[in-house]
């Protein structure tokens, strides 16, 4: 537990200076500034007094305990000073200096020596290389960070992978008069995690929205499973930045070239329930609404507004998003008519028009709240010099007082009435300066709600022969399976796949042949030979002995060098042709991909990914995500496919996805999907084993 | 000429009130705060004196010549006023009264009374219920409007359709210390027109960049001249609002249903050179850029930071935008070396880290400067509180006052520092809060450089048979022309169709086959059967006589109620198949249209429009513009299409719909696309003709 790192007792200042543009001054000045609970003692074997405090030596010459340390020494000295710190029973460490893990070999192994000294003490590693942390929670007020952004008290929590966007985070919040409760800059994470620190927000209760800044997940699985418990009682709202591929890893089969590392994190936060957010600026701007304002019940938006542009704005934003423009109820429209100016325009937006009063603005945010139909409130509010603004301004945060739903603001105007502003936000409600800013914070409110309103089921457990695709993995070599081995994996799966087998040669093709029914298909199965279209290892529409026997004579020709066997296999009527497969990434584990075939997944990228285990829930969410799921639910008089058949797959291919972690990747491509009624069956397929 | 507009050397204020709540009132106020240099008259028939200023009875009464009046007097009572003001001699009113063609027909009626009066007078209308002009000139300093944002002089001129909207964008530049040139909010536009006042704002030698928001265009064809004229002078950035489809229009043929207005709006933008912006902040972010910094010269941007979280976000964002990290020369990175700490990162991003000094940034401006790689320069800077903050804002500002290229930079920091970023700005280095705000003016400036620099040759005129081409049209009925008719009009414009021709009845299609030669394909031609397939009324692939009388006695049957003909085409070799159209936009001409066959189009949205006529480079855009193109440039070694094929009948196609008014819609889908050497060819074809 990280209690004592955020809610230390006492601190000691490890490199502490008289020199004010260093860090260990500016801690010591952060700490009294905001008026720590506990005692700070500075530690440095050359001052006597450093911002009129007595100075120690040594930590183990503090008279006190000592919970939390902040160091700034030279990296070569940390290892002493770290031992002394074990001595003295300190909790934890905070380090700042540099010099470790990100300077090659041999700060890796310093890393690895104060992390060892540090756990020998039972004592905990923050950094290095690290910002420190910040709990504005009256009862201990610490501000162990080098930092100038002022913390005053708020119940966001924030934790940046980079100072420095934690910094924009910190101050973007402070310059709207909004607190924070916990921050953290955590720097090499060589012992102290970030998944830690999210789960530690978690669990506070003071916590009411977790703002995260992430460059690379370092235990994907953990983030995973603290992320989704988290996201049940509070929001995370995360920026996941080098988001432009950059060394992507040339991988040889389909869906393995489609999967970028954004493509996880997206798969990542969606399972955990993370809202992803593409801009700092979005980030911070929806953490403020978080933070007094409840979710929406559903996407069903009003808006106020007393001018036509700006509100025809919002509602692009708005729809744009996602969201709808609540029907109003006829009780509401008539109570609005008979409320506000003749000129008003009573449907949604309502534009109770420039010349709209206090007791305007009132009665319709009142009524709007009121009437059922509507899930959200956004309105929008330019100051009209002709008007009672503050009565207007009092109004709206009267009704913000007492809301139950979710009411967002925008207030166009300039500084002279800057008042205005500050009222409004006085009764919780957020105040936004454009309607596409606020318009975008209400979108990902929504999907908040919506997030946390999944009834996902429990992925389900599929019938299959485990022991069999056990044996067959095993037998397996590394690289690239022979199509038999794999079908037959597949088939223990109880998953279809065209009926097939190899011939031993020229004399078997005509019994093969007999066996499976003309028309037939004959390919050349090769470890090497993985697109076989590309490669020419593949004819197709064989309709007898003797067209069978000239591809075979041709496909034997062309691939003697290689080590391959040739496989006959039965034609399947044509179906829609889909592709399911999957990566495994090191980390986050199975990513299940879904698309169409040819070309809309290469070409068009038109495919859905999500994390193992699916769910039914998710395996329909991913067949109804592609933008071509028309085509497979009937388009143009078409029958489409089976979509209880495609889920079935999907699930199928999850279940041996997290069986079987020495698959690499798999790809069945392509699946024939058919009508109602009947199983897809796979035609063709690929898969790697290490 | 709108010069006594915006530059008007006297101006009475008609309905001028003591009532500080009046727009009466707050116009004169305004006026005398900005300190106008001509004469105001107040005109009152009920008071002596407003604001110190004397009143006069009626406009007629005043000693001097008026070149501009406001009017906020009642609806009904505007024309007597305006007969008034003609016989003064007045040259515009601004009319801020509501109450006219926007309340219905009695308005309307109104309003087109008053432009008569004032077209008697030789007089203009401004609006009515409009909100005013401003024009910061220090020769004129006119503040004609009732808005609340003070004035200040500036080099970027204002128009706007809402004002509310307007508003939005002067507030945001005064807040950052931006002034403005002319503002300009027209209402409803009833006489002076949104198109004529950037025209004036394009000829304008005081403004540098014009901001525009627009609800409607109400003529496309002027804004197009006007703003292509105007974009290779300055640019223009639009803000094009109300684009969530309503009330779209139910069309039939297949272009029509993807041509929605807000396509037509982006493809007016492009042709134009405007730079459509996303949001009003995007808008009013660039144009501060552009108001000092010029376009980019080319994509490739230079980057200096302190630090490297907020860096990666600015890379990421840039490069999803389609810049490019300049690649530094080794010139530049030696002198960095030499010149900046050991742990300073000498690539791009420049991370000359949290410490450095005020010569490190010095002399890495000046460096990336000179390096003839760099385009552009995006400086990040965050505030550590440890270093000379104000000798760094001082070097970079010292930088941008002899820059010849852009330089945009963002300061993360908070009020106590606000000074710096006043420096930095004093320079005409614009700054910003976020690295993706600058990052999204970086690119649109870089859209705009490219936009001033496309070498577009003429319109080429096709080789046609014009006179037959008008010949068939004028014999065709309005509605879905016979698809003999139209393969005619296609041929007469040098556009290949497959051969065919229709049947006399049973008798004839032995003869007709014979002509043109097994296998071919049968047709039912009826203004009411659009969709053939799905009609059914369509057979391919007919291979001999017996196939041809079956299929001849199906179609008889099932289309006997309709009257139609029956055709037999040549079935074509297949090739790609791709879709040609065009779509008569009323206002902006026809709108041409490129995509892929099949599917692509309807459910992938996957296509190119641009407004006619099209020139070749232009038609080679649209069909590289399209996510399929690969497939047609030759894709996993598949041979592709002829690509100048391809441009030749989009340039036919838009000589056709230049030239044949009566044209509303056409669609050649699908157009056979065959490899290199090898003309399209049309295979099926609608056009509606009114």
């Amino acid at each position: 537990m990280l209690d004592r790192l955020f809610k230390p007792r006492a601190i000691a200042v490890i490199g502490a200076s008289n020199n004010p543009l260093s860090i260990g001054y500016i801690v010591i000045e952060n700490l009294r500034n905001h008026d720590f609970k506990g005692p700070i003692y500075p530690i440095n074997p050359k001052a006597d007094e450093i911002l009129g405090l007595p100075v120690y030596k040594s930590v183990v010459d503090v008279p006190g305990d000592v919970d939390l340390v902040n160091i700034s020494i030279k990296n070569v000295l940390v290892p002493k000073v770290l031992e002394e710190c074990g001595r003295k029973g300190v909790k934890f460490a905070i380090v700042h200096t540099a010099g470790f893990k990100e300077v090659g070999e041999e700060g890796r192994r310093l890393e690895r020596e104060i992390v060892d000294i540090a756990h020998r003490h039972g004592m905990r590693i923050y950094g290095p290389n690290s910002q420190g942390i910040q709990n504005s929670d009256p009862e201990v007020s610490v501000y162990a960070n080098f930092t100038f952004v002022p913390m005053t008290q708020g119940n966001l929590s924030l934790v940046a992978q980079s100072g420095g966007v934690g910094e924009v985070f910190k101050l973007h919040l402070h310059e709207v008069g909004m607190g924070i409760r916990m921050y953290s800059s955590f720097g090499n994470e060589a012992d102290v995690r970030m998944n830690e620190i999210i789960d530690f927000y978690g669990q506070d209760e003071g916590t009411r929205a977790i703002l995260v800044h992430i460059e690379t997940l370092s235990d994907t699985k953990e983030f995973l499973d603290i992320a989704s418990r988290t996201t049940k009682r509070k929001p995370i709202l995360a920026l996941k930045t080098g988001r432009t591929p950059e060394g992507a890893v040339a991988v040889s089969s389909h869906t393995g070239t489609l999967v970028e590392q954004d493509t996880i994190s997206d798969a990542v936060f969606d399972k955990a329930g993370v809202l992803r957010m593409p801009t700092q600026d979005e980030l911070v701007q929806t953490g403020i609404a978080f933070s007094s304002q409840p979710a929406p019940a559903g996407p069903n938006v009003a808006l106020i507004t007393n001018t036509g542009g700006p509100a025809i704005i919002a509602v692009d934003e708005l729809m744009a998003g996602g969201l709808k423009l609540a029907r109003l109820s006829d009780q509401t429209k008539e109570t609005l008519r008979k409320s506000l100016h003749p000129e008003a325009i009573v449907s949604n937006p309502v534009d109770v028009v420039a010349t709209a009063t206090p007791e305007h603005y009132g009665i319709t945010v009142e009524t709007l709240l009121a009437d059922p139909n509507v899930d959200s409130l956004f309105i929008n509010f330019v100051t009209a010099p002709f008007v009672d603004l503050d009565g207007i301004a009092q109004r709206i945060a009267e009704a913000g007082q007492s809301a139950t739903k979710p009411i967002l603001c925008v207030v166009m105007t300039i500084e002279k009435w800057a008042g205005l502003i500050r009222r409004i936000r006085s009764s919780g409600i957020p105040v936004y300066a454009y309607p596409e800013t606020a318009a975008r914070v209400l979108i990902a409110m929504t999907r908040y709600g919506r997030y946390r309103g999944r009834a996902y089921s429990e992925p389900p457990v599929a019938a299959a022969d485990r022991a069999r695709a056990a044996a067959i993995l095993s037998a397996a070599q590394p690289g690239f399976m022979s199509q038999s081995d794999l079908f037959a994996l597949l088939q223990a799966y109880g998953i279809e796949c065209a009926p097939g087998r190899p011939v031993a040669g020229s004399a078997d093709l005509a019994k093969a042949a007999q066996e499976l029914g003309f028309p037939v298909a004959l390919k050349i199965d090769a470890q090497d030979v993985v697109h076989k279209t590309e490669a020419g290892a593949l004819r197709l529409g064989i309709k007898n002995e003797e067209e069978l026997d000239k591809a075979f004579r041709e496909l034997q020709e062309k691939f003697a060098s290689k080590q391959s066997a040739t496989l006959v296999q039965k034609m399947m009527p044509a179906g829609k042709e889909v592709i399911v497969g999957f990566k495994r990434d090191p980390q986050a584990g199975p990513l299940i991909m879904f698309g169409l075939g040819g070309i809309f997944v290469e070409l068009m990228r038109d495919a859905a990914f999500k994390l193992a285990p699916l769910c039914r829930e998710e395996a329909l969410e991913m067949i109804q995500g592609i933008k071509a799921y028309p085509l497979l639910a009937g388009f143009r008089g078409d029958r489409g496919a089976d979509i209880e058949a495609l889920v079935d797959i999907l699930i199928r291919v999850s279940n041996l996805a997290c069986d079987n972690p020495g698959i690499q990747e798999m790809d069945l491509n392509p699946v024939f999907a058919y009508p109602a009624g009947r199983k897809s069956v796979v035609v063709d397929a690929r898969a790697r084993i290490r």
